[in-house]
């Protein structure tokens, strides 16, 4: 141990003293925004890590998540970075336990070993998960820490450790699957509202009409520690067909068709929640726990597919359009492509009928030939669905011409295709070989 | 990896291409019994950690528990023992990360270690766990797996890892405290039955007895995903003084008292209920929770205290008594002992009167002077309280004269109390020192 | 208004202002037993039917119902005496009424005189349902009139009123079918063991073979304000075909088969619970929604019928086998039920074959021929079933061979069978003509 | 029975023999709105009515419900003018009864013409409610009902045998006051939105800021057959002292106060939802059960009171300024009364400071002077709480500026204190001596 985590003990174990007496003012005294924060923030987890945390665990958890979310961001950023150095593990333990399994490489000295590597960080999260309502705060604090690693990169790995845990405890075996619909409590909705990130929901007249027709559905993951936020939602409309343009599906006067008229179950919208658990993987096992509930629901459904937006498009053309010389488009189409630099070109006929040609192959080049550094297809979007297994089935023109569907990609939209039968493999194509599965109609056959 | 990981895996393509054909005969046709069994289950454990496994995870897991379940002894066994050899850490993987480590030792060579040297086992059961019930169904595997390891030592390594992962899903965090009563569902009330381990309930109308008056309850953790049992349960009796015999406290005639009269709750059994999570704390955390809630519930009570069994002090007393001279007792109270040789002795008031200070010197004896090799408290039951930061509150000659009680400890029961504002401190005293907090009355001062 | 009443209300407004004082303690200090408590019960009745009763409605209702509960037999009696005297409609009201109606006999008339002719009892019974529990509460008043009827006559009319409401409260759209199973809570599942009629229920073991194997069911009515018991239960088992035999069908070592192979629905115990509600028609309601829910739930099933025991059966042979000369019964038939007279005849194998042709033959006769003073088939359970439109289906010598089976029908049972598109016509056949709807098995066609 | 009674029922058995061969078809073959379809709902009735109804009532009733709804206006009124003169208690049985009665007037004869007197309506209604949700049609039937009852009184007959049965089926015993905030489901709370009747609900950022805050409550009767939507609401704002003006405590930047500071349990809105539930009362019951729950939530609170609308002020005050010669008000307080002509004139300082003393003599006019024709308070609001046994507390000048309270009572607001010890006493007072109950400050003291 070194000499700072030794002075820092001392001064825990004054504070420890007088808190076990009861005398929390001792926190209360100090100023917020005071630089000794950072410290109290430190000793009260060095407290909590020691051996009487086994026996007021719950009290100094408690205590922790209280003083820092009441902090500043001086004091947060002081604690964090306070995680990084002395939370780590302990170099000495670990040369010990690393000495000890190359003498005699054993189970033994195994589990020695994985014990000494573990950063010290991670006993303090669980243990702070001990208090009432700890997953959520445990969550929000990895949230601001996120704000905090771009200036401070060495705050990476306590981000790691965040992440580990969140992991095992937000194990899809521990989710479940709900429906929301109008029925649902309305501080549930309004999370619905504040966190749709692909189509904005206006207000709750809009979300009543995404909810309550007979041929719409929402469902989400919720955890039971968070049982009053979905972790992630997807947005369902039932069809006839395979939908072309996202504001006729959500006309505000679209007629419902009856459940079990519809073939086609489309995945309109998909949205995570926490920020805090960002990189934990929730959107393909929530899309196959929704085909599989939609197929039980409604056995004529054959067709499970998504109306998504194609966020990297319009940056990847103006790259493009702005070269000396494009490897991916042809002069021609370049050229046709001016007419996207007008006002209003979308609501222009014989503008749109000019464009859509050189739109479609443009498409094509990006999703079919572009790629990026690591030989990856550039669309994140495409990433995720691709990886999970679907087909890029359909490109659609002029398929969002609200502003920031014409911004992000001039108005493209398309759609992937979930076949049950041939998910593993195009799984396997996408993730061993970076083959793009695309339907004949995309492929241009 | 070895070569015998080679050729499994070899196996394990063949027959995989075969599952994602939907062939699932493949493994119906096994015989059970026969020896390739246990080459299944691990070719499917391979599949699943495969980059397949990603796709078609939840099915992969679900087969191979349903497999598990259905196999032989033998099988499992060979599994388990697969699992230990084949399944830990990569070693080349790990050398190259300890030689990273140690030429340049910063975070990330401390992130690549820690990975390095995590058994690939636990992907495996954080897969597993992706199942529907499959987090039940992890328990009821690693119970069995400690069947098979007092023969098979090696396995021990395999079982820390379902430990690790099993303290990380049951963080008390995400455990709900129920009470349960004569209004929950029969299904959970006849676990109760089942799983209590101190006085065995007799039927329902025991059971009854022990739910229904207003001054009984009992309390348990239930997990999310096993919303049918308690983890844990503890009984918990109201009265206006310690009570000294479980026969008196649980008397089916028994009047009770309205919960606002008493002072004092009393803990007379906490039971465990899941093998299968042996090694994860629960039983401190749900006193903790219990006392806090029947504050709220109840302010008048003033008193928080067991009535427990001593489960080590027959066998102890008898070696005493069977050594050629005691260390700890007087050559008086070994002669006073010897009516206990008598049969029904206990309902024998001169024999009774006989030999109570005799049994209560050795009791003391037994708690305060008595230790084992490590220097500490002999008996379980008080070092699981001492830990907790209970205070050994009173020693009660004649407390239980059930079979069971007269066998295990000649009828002794004792009360510990926990006093709040000194859980701490007793914690301490006995962690760090080892010390035996107890009354005056027990000290006999 | 008579002067009896008048008297009466005098009283009560000198309680009635010692009590809005808040003086209950004069009721308090009325001796239990004490001759006053009648007028007691009396007086609050008068207060709540009051003006005042409209401001403290709830007290004085909740009033009446503590102390109608902790009053005397006798202080019930005189109670339910004054109700009937003292609580008609009024007679003076009455006549002006009448003579009104006959007078223009027009919609306002015929209100008027419906007003008059209602008993102040009435709302009476409406104003103690205001009181939190009210219902049960009345119930369980009702049950305690109920033991005063056969001797006060008088108080018929008192019942009736009783009757009246309940059959507008307990109207079948406000009541609830639950399945119980045995996650059923424990103290509703208690309520099954205490009220079943028909078959008696041994013990919680007995109960889980009832409602825990999968080709089992039980279903309840439920009533919002008596939540925790069923108003009417009815127990269910699946099987392949029409049993003949309660003891087979009920076999503690039974072997259930998966409820999608069943064929037929077997109805063998439908038990009332609440005395309170006599008069209350439930069973018929139940049984068609179980047959519904039953159908939804398992599309295979093709056959509702029951195993119903036939409760008049042994008295009506014990009759004809006395009677000089019986017109029912061949003298032959008469000379082989001799038999029934030796101890256990029924365990004996000769015996059993050599009555059971004349057994069956009476059974055809008590059925199909046997009727009383209204030209009705003389067994209450047949009319039940009959009524509702089941068909005599099967006669099952040594169908029961419980003590009780045996005492009340020589262990003979039946099966109703509910053919739905055939309900409607047997109903009428049966009230309209008397028929007894009967299969050609049973018409020994 | 009446010929036109035959030949409907005549008409009946042949549509009926057809219905129970399952010939729907000949209700669907009528043209909507043609003049069979009266007769076709009366048919249906009557079958419902008859024997037949006992075994197909629950089809039945669902038929003709299903009818009904699906009915044009003149059918639904020809079939509410048959239940008028078809469904009425039969005459010939009527007079009967009474000759019985007059000649032996005893319990049977009593009974006998109570039966008689009720209207063949009530049960056909009673059945009506055996289909799955009747209830909620039948409250439907009811409001479209009441469309028609100015046109044609001789229907007002029918509308009595509605309310008398939803006067049992509403008794306060069955309704269940329930607590709605943000947590509840979005279906019931858009209710509120719709049914508030006193301060609209301008939108859910609204009704939000009415549910959400700490120191708001809103709390509903529900029935159990109409589980998602409350029978009457009531909005409480909980305060340190009684408001006086609306505006100021719906104020949209309002900072809450911890519900444990408050003092003052203020009800600004109570609203009825169901039309068709007309004259059964609710609001009585349901404030004493809200100022029960608040009692035992907060013990702090100590005044319950109102703030609440005059809707007759203005239309009132607009009689007696138009008046030649007012007996109510005095020639200063008209003449000031003028500036209530002015636009506006209750933005102006010096405007309102000179109308506020007339204002507030002409308010005490109205509330303790004036009469109506029957000798009681004019105001309706006043009406319902002083009939509750409230008190007149305070008058509030500008109480409520929106459009709506200035037109209806120029701003006007007061407040009525419901004192516990003191309800009855007050009750008493207005019921039996029309005295209006007010505090010394309104009464000028």
């Amino acid at each position: 141990m070194n000499t700072k985590t030794a002075k820092s003990n001392s001064r825990t174990g004054d504070l420890f003293n007088r808190l076990i007496r009861g005398d929390w003012s001792v926190f209360k005294k100090l100023v917020p925004g005071d630089s000794d924060d950072a410290l109290d923030l430190s000793s009260i987890a060095q407290a909590l890590l020691s051996r009487r945390g086994e026996a007021s665990g719950m009290m100094l958890a408690q205590r922790l998540l209280d003083t820092f979310e009441t902090s500043t961001q001086e004091a947060r950023l002081a604690f964090f970075l306070d995680l990084a150095q002395n939370f780590a593990a302990d170099p000495e333990s670990l040369s010990a336990a690393i000495e000890q399994y190359q003498q005699s490489p054993g189970d033994e000295a195994l589990a020695r070993l994985g014990r000494a590597v573990e950063p010290r960080r991670q006993e303090l999260i669980r243990r702070l998960n001990h208090s009432s309502g700890g997953t959520h705060r445990l969550i929000k604090m990895r949230e601001s820490l996120q704000g905090f690693l771009r200036a401070h990169p060495e705050l990476a790995a306590v981000d790691a450790d965040f992440l580990h845990l969140f992991e095992s405890w937000f194990n899809p075996g521990f989710l479940e699957m709900r429906r929301m619909d109008w029925r649902t409590p309305a501080n549930v909705l309004e999370k619905l509202i504040e966190y749709e990130a692909v189509h904005a929901v206006q207000d709750w007249s809009d979300l009543r009409n995404r909810l309550e027709p007979v041929d719409r559905r929402c469902f989400g993951f919720f955890h039971p520690q968070l049982a009053e936020e979905p972790l992630i939602f997807v947005e369902v409309a039932l069809t006839t067909e395979v939908p072309s343009s996202i504001q006729t599906l959500l006309h505000p006067e679209h007629i419902p068709i009856p459940a079990a008229q519809a073939s086609t179950a489309v995945f309109y919208s998909i949205s995570n929640t926490q920020k805090g658990l960002a990189g934990v993987p929730f959107g393909s096992f929530l899309l196959k726990h929704v085909i599989e509930s939609l197929q039980r629901e409604i056995p004529t459904l054959n067709t499970f597919v998504t109306l998504s937006p194609v966020p990297g498009f319009a940056r990847w053309l103006g790259g493009e359009r702005a070269a000396e010389k494009s490897e991916m488009l042809s002069e021609e189409t370049i050229e046709a492509l001016k007419v996207l630099d007008d006002d209003h070109w979308y609501e222009d006929e014989d503008k749109t009928q000019g464009v859509r040609a050189a739109m479609l192959d443009s498409a094509r080049a990006y999703f079919l030939r572009a790629r990026n550094a690591k030989g990856i297809v550039l669309d994140p979007v495409a990433r995720f669905h691709l990886r999970n297994g679907a087909e890029l089935h359909q490109l659609n023109f002029l398929g969002d011409v609200s502003p920031n569907g014409l911004k992000q990609s001039h108005g493209l939209m398309v759609n992937y295709l979930y076949k049950l039968r041939d998910i593993e493999r195009h799984h396997e194509a996408f993730v061993e070989r970076r083959e793009i599965v695309a339907s004949k109609a995309v492929l241009g056959k």
